[in-house]
């Protein structure tokens, strides 16, 4: 599902973190910050109300938290995504005064607010629009056909959720304009399609059409020199290995982009559960990937966010010499490396 | 979602396949001649009307092809499985018919009946159901934890659709039990939940929540010394592979039984897309699954239906010997070395 104009259109956007201001809760509104500086107003947390925002987050430097609405708000976007995808029960005053002042809502919960009667009268009644990013109606089957031949698709992949993956395609899409290359970002998950205002909510697809969804979202966009497409999950988590395979296998990527934290051992909210060592997880993806296309990891972006710097610099030599590919921390890099690799594969497949 | 009662309570069901008569169409009605034979009135094809079912499909001897609803049907089935899952316009008037008459009606379909305000309608005015067996609410995402222990796991997987996951599923759990094991098996496509009366529809559920979905119908029945979890799709088919992930990550098998059709050369509906070589796919198969839990591949079920006796016997020789694992075509073998198989390995995993 695509929401072209509505989406990026916003210009003074309030992102919605009441008591869920923790990095792994808040990864959408940290994410905005980030891609949407200028175009967000405020965050609201009460009880961080009057700190900054780069202070509280390490994004969105200037940007005021709030303890309620900012005069003057054109969107109100949920900044969390809480694995069960669910509204907070105490966030439900807020959205019902944001509708009452006829301000959008924007949703990428699982839970969709637009099937919630109070909520849709309160937005008819005052003519704002509650938008739920998740909400799609994909239903067709993949094809297999093949894409556009000049098309290259890069696909990041990741050890686990929440390690960087959209971060990373991002990164590496921006520098590729940068250098001229006509490169776009395909948007998978909700905070990627606030981002960028379109894409498909890949893990709330019918399991029938996953594959269908992805393989739709890069025809779509296969009239690109290079796309971008975001990952989801990993192909060894418990929970969400269906949604990462589906979208490997709709996408048919050439490349790939191994992302992984420096430090992480266990699964994202799963305790006790070990993560897979990069050697197998490399070889799985590059084998799950050649059941649909020939395709091999082209590079690695580490995030080393918890790590220091002489810890990150040590990492990215070590990782560079056991697997012979480039490695970049994209924040503390650059993505430049990467970017180089995407080209060298793309020059390759052109001969 | 599980039907428990209703689903096996029918004594008289009319299998609708009107027009849709042929082998891969048509499999939920031969599924259900051959496994709840004794609980069919009738096939309604008007265009083969007249016809024995048994001689139109190989299954359901003796039961009469009509062109009409029979007298005292308790329910109407509908018999296809069209790739896209919408009802056929012409069915409308039967299925209409149906329900004034206060008969239920059963669908397998991803377009669901009972959304269909008319048919509702009508079927609340006359006292009958409408059930669609894919419909679920599938909303807890997978944890990963241990399974009971003395729970042997084993899962059909496949070169491709319809090559025999669910018969090789029931006959074994029926050689299981009939040789005294507490062996059950599990469904997950429309045509087992309709044989069985429950089960998860697997491919019907909200993507994020399918990996889950296969971990919950397992541990609600991991009181059984052995569950036989019925395979979806395969790990190589462009369209559908994120079910097959999902399910096999879910149910987190320690045995597979790899299916496959005999002569099949290409990808089940997307002409031009061929079948990965059996060496690749099982290695795919065994490599996934360690992703979640030490799992193998310990016998292979051939679908030999295309073939004589001789050029059956001959390629089970010759998969024998080439693979060093049992082979059988479950119709014309019996299902008996697959079960042995079982048998060692719930031995081995219990000293």
């Amino acid at each position: 599902m695509t929401h072209p104009a509505q989406l990026t259109s916003y210009r003074r956007i309030l992102l919605l973190t009441d008591g869920y201001s923790t990095p792994f809760l808040a990864k959408t509104a940290i994410s905005l910050l980030r891609y949407r500086t200028d175009d967000v107003v405020g965050v609201l947390d009460a009880e961080h109300a009057g700190q900054d925002a780069g202070e509280l987050f390490g994004a969105g430097h200037g940007i005021p938290v709030v303890d309620s609405i900012v005069e003057g708000t054109d969107a109100v976007f949920i900044g969390i995504a809480p694995p069960g995808g669910k509204l907070p029960a105490a966030w439900r005053p807020t959205i019902i005064e944001a509708l009452t002042r006829g301000i959008d809502v924007v949703s990428g919960l699982h839970d969709f607010l637009s099937l919630d009667p109070e909520l849709t009268a309160i937005a008819e009644q005052h003519g704002g629009t509650l938008i739920d990013v998740r909400k799609n109606n994909e239903k067709e089957t993949a094809t297999g056909q093949p894409f556009r031949e000049g098309c290259l698709r890069i696909h990041t992949v990741g050890q686990d959720c929440s390690v960087g993956k959209m971060v990373a395609s991002l990164e590496i899409q921006r520098e590729l304009s940068r250098r001229g290359h006509d490169a776009k970002f395909l948007a998978t998950g909700q905070t990627g399609i606030m981002i960028s205002g379109e894409g498909v909510p890949i893990d709330c697809v019918v399991a029938d059409f996953v594959n269908g969804a992805a393989e739709r979202l890069v025809r779509q966009n296969d009239d690109h020199d290079i796309v971008l497409i975001e990952g989801q999950g990993s192909l060894s988590h418990p929970s969400f290995s269906a949604v990462t395979l589906g979208l490997l296998h709709g996408a048919a990527p050439q490349g790939l982009i191994f992302v992984y934290e420096v430090g992480r051992r266990e699964v994202k909210g799963l305790d006790g559960i070990e993560l897979r060592p990069f050697r197998q997880l490399i070889a799985a993806y590059e084998n799950a990937a050649a059941l649909r296309h020939p395709c091999r990891v082209i590079g690695i972006a580490m995030n080393g966010r918890k790590v220091s710097d002489e810890e990150a610099a040590a990492e990215k030599a070590r990782m560079e010499s056991e697997f012979g590919l480039p490695v970049c921390d994209v924040f503390r890099d650059g993505p430049g490396e990467l970017v180089d690799a995407v080209i060298a594969l793309q020059q390759e497949l052109q001969r």
